[in-house]
């Protein structure tokens, strides 16, 4: 399909449901899918953080690139992380992604190695030249350790190289200054957030749409929550956010002395899609820590506050 | 004066003005004082990162927040920064600031040192026993090289030792976690930000008020934003807040070859209330490095473009 | 060739020689391995940082492999670098180095996702298990972000998943804690420092050898500290670290302003092997930023200054 | 009594013992500094982290440095650090020390506010030319969050405003750099480590001395250390650090589930120190929490076993 520009509204980073045994379960992942198009989302996006990208094999990626295009039919565009250390990787991410139908790619700056303004603006300009489709940049400090700097984003997006931005830098402050800069405006050019937290305030700041893991689970939550926006009623959006936010505490449901973030995080965001027969199995990637019962408990307890249970 | 339970609206952390040999010039202070509760900011916030604090000797400290008592003059809360590595320099600094005046006193976690949550804790519980006034717990990791845990200080809110956070964290995504937590909603307990960039969506999502840095060079622009949110015209504290982000610029001001972001982002600060004409003199505290021509038009074409010279 | 337990000695992490279109030199790249095993190298360790490893894709990651194989011809062991993200990833970068006949593999901890001791220790047996040969923990934050904990790697040691440590952590006290562990004792298990401008206080303290990027330029050289140390001659390993610690400030050739560490570096490394005429080209991988004139200027006169050319 | 031009050998930081209700106990602080030169030091370091400098009151520091420059009676050079967060803070209390009879003084570049090298070069300056005594400069990043750079340090040794450098940054590649750069023979110019584990290399690659916390419950230790490396005995200086570095698990003493690792460390030097008979009380200033009697009681068995008890 021809990628809408800009991209605006509820983009969910798509989990990857998996079976026990460790392999992509695209019965739920097309069941998963449907879910989220039938919600009302506006786009989705494959093979980000909290569709465990960083665990899965090559042959795994392209399973449920593939597996979301499918199921996506063209009724919504289909983003797909390539999330690899530096350039020529990354290209040759890029070129299964396009292969398996990706609408459009999700890049980050280099990691691992150290980088610098410069070689991340052509780190950009390689990608986008090599894919060609459009490229977001995925600005994730928590993962990547570079924030990515302002000008060259505004650079990128003013020549034509970016298409968007994925903002899950949690630096609001330097994403409003990127919002009022001239050359946000460059034609095409989508800010999403991947602030799930404060996506009120981000739509309000003028953002064009959030990429939230919650997503997952609520996404009639975010659906409603942009709609409310767009439409104005920041009263509405706010209570919907408030509400989100509070169900956010069920990533949280690991024991920190047992496991790290991502296992407890995304263990729980797999648990509730289980516990709403959107996926059949929690299990995530090793060596990833599972989610003990009192941990499923924890997620349970959220979804029934929050009133999806 | 009573200290407001809670403390809602602009409380600008005001600069400490110097004169060419870097005394404290205790009239342009008072000037400036008069200038911010003229426009209708609701306290004031002596001896904070903006108030170059970590610069001023303790003899400094005293005389500028003398001045201030006494130029607010009851008509507006002063709150002091009592900015020191751990609990009895804390608490000296403490007596000097009652002493000379201070409504509340606001706190950081240790610094310098290692510290740990039970320590934190402890330490706001010491220092508020001490004191005998209202303290805010002061969350500024860029300086303090410590998050304060939600959980910490939505405990010392419960339990009476907080009269309010000023968050400097710049993580909203925290910051609404702890807004819909029922732990804030303890009687008179003040969320601020010191996010000066995303303030409406901060009183959007429920935060008390905000103490801008930027505050001092346009007083008016905050009160306006404040206002404009308090009777729910979310739009105007748009348009309010996306002038004052842009103003923002002006702290880049100079050369990073060749000085720090805090002579940056100070000196454009003081150079702009200079141009004013709220203080006589730019002169930051040593060793921060003096703008220069170059800089100094920087700012003034900033504060052109956002309709104030 | 059966693995040394425990390997000791010089083996150096070799760089990856390009050709000026970006793909694998193999012809340099067997001159360089030649020139290595003939300075009395004790084994050759490639696709680490100064290979270039996360540069390169995972065809080139295989062609650098298989040609030093060739090269070393089991003079002395091949241990190869299978840097990727997680566990499965890893896997499929072990199967491809243990076909290139690679004698042991190198893994970091999970990186780009955060995580934690429980699952680095989980993800290390895992990868030792599936690769089915010698498996060395790498220890570098500066890339990964996280620092291998000393007790999961003693533990992993006694248990037999580790057959050695590479340290590049730069922690020079919490490796000195480790050396000075019972655990380390664990049969076959090699200490080697990565911290190649301190190995006479690492070989002093007990270290078993070291990986030393700067051996791509000076090869003898750290044979000969290698050698007088163990022969006891710590005024003559000191005297030949003190050259070669002068020696490395080559790195510096290029201009911060204009390209990352790496480039610098990476690039220092590659044009000395060139002047000494060990490769062809000094090309190093985008979006690296080459050396201009002046840098290679700076490189010339340190390798004169040291002698070596 | 006249600096020593470059200071040599073992300068412990000396801990500040407290009474239970938490002031300055004079008595044991003399009855330690007793101990200490009697054990052979070449000087003493008062007030730095070991001494809980962040924690005392400017009352308490000048109690504390009055004590041991009586005790030191001329024997030793007594060393005051000046631990404050910038400039003209620091001058304050470098007037402060001088008074109280220091012979040298140790200063952090600025911490809390950011700062740039040019302003640290600018504050070191300001602060020798202020105080009129010898000064070093303290690089302890863990503390400051800034890693003094190598060529400001050496320029300042060069252009006489440093006597020399404490260097706690913990990396040992970096201080390398720095003693074989021509620089570091600025006459009079003394570079000491404070890292406490790997005093036999840094002796090894040319520092002249150690400030060892672990000396204040093991001097003779780190003076037979120092001696065999000063006769070129490499081998026992290895086997005394061997011993020093097995001991300095007593600072894990602490929960780090209850407590910082300034609790525990300091908490764990002054149990030490206490089970020695040095000092009467291992009281630790607020708000650092205590030692449990099974923490006491690990610090009771790395005592034995180091043969000390």
């Amino acid at each position: 399909m021809t990628f809408p520009a800009p991209l605006r509204g509820v983009v969910p980073p798509v989990l990857t449901p998996l079976t026990p045994t460790g392999e992509v379960d695209t019965a739920s992942l097309r069941r998963l899918t449907e879910h989220l198009v039938g919600a009302g989302v506006h786009g989705l996006f494959l093979l980000g953080s909290s569709g465990e990208a960083a665990y899965l094999t090559d042959a795994q990626r392209r399973t449920a690139l593939k597996t979301a295009v499918a199921g996506a039919a063209g009724r919504v565009p289909v983003l797909a992380g390539v999330i690899e250390t530096t350039t020529a990787r990354v290209l040759d991410r890029a070129a299964d992604a396009v292969r398996a139908g990706a609408d459009a790619l999700v890049a980050t700056a280099p990691f691992y190695t150290r980088t610098h303004p410069v070689e991340i603006a052509d780190h950009f300009r390689r990608v986008r030249a090599g894919a060609g489709v459009p490229l977001l940049a995925y600005d994730i400090p928590a993962a990547v350790h570079t924030k990515l700097p302002r000008d060259v984003v505004l650079g990128l997006a003013a020549d034509g190289t970016l298409a968007g931005l994925k903002d899950s830098s949690g630096d609001e402050g330097s994403l409003r200054r990127l919002l009022v800069d001239p050359r946000r405006r460059a034609p095409g050019f989508s800010v999403l957030t991947g602030s799930e937290l404060t996506v009120d305030g981000a739509l309000l700041a003028g953002a064009d749409g959030v990429v939230p893991g919650l997503g997952n689970v609520d996404a009639h939550g975010y659906v409603r929550l942009y709609e409310a926006a767009a439409a104005g009623d920041w009263a509405g959006a706010r209570a919907e956010q408030d509400r989100l936010a509070a169900l956010f505490s069920l990533t949280e449901a690991g024991d920190p002395a047992r496991m790290g973030a991502s296992s407890s995080a995304l263990g729980a965001f797999k648990a509730a899609a289980r516990l709403l027969g959107l996926i059949d199995c929690a299990a995530t990637a090793a060596p990833q820590v599972p989610l003990d019962d009192t941990a499923v408990a924890h997620v349970r307890a959220r979804l029934v506050t929050a009133g999806l249970l």
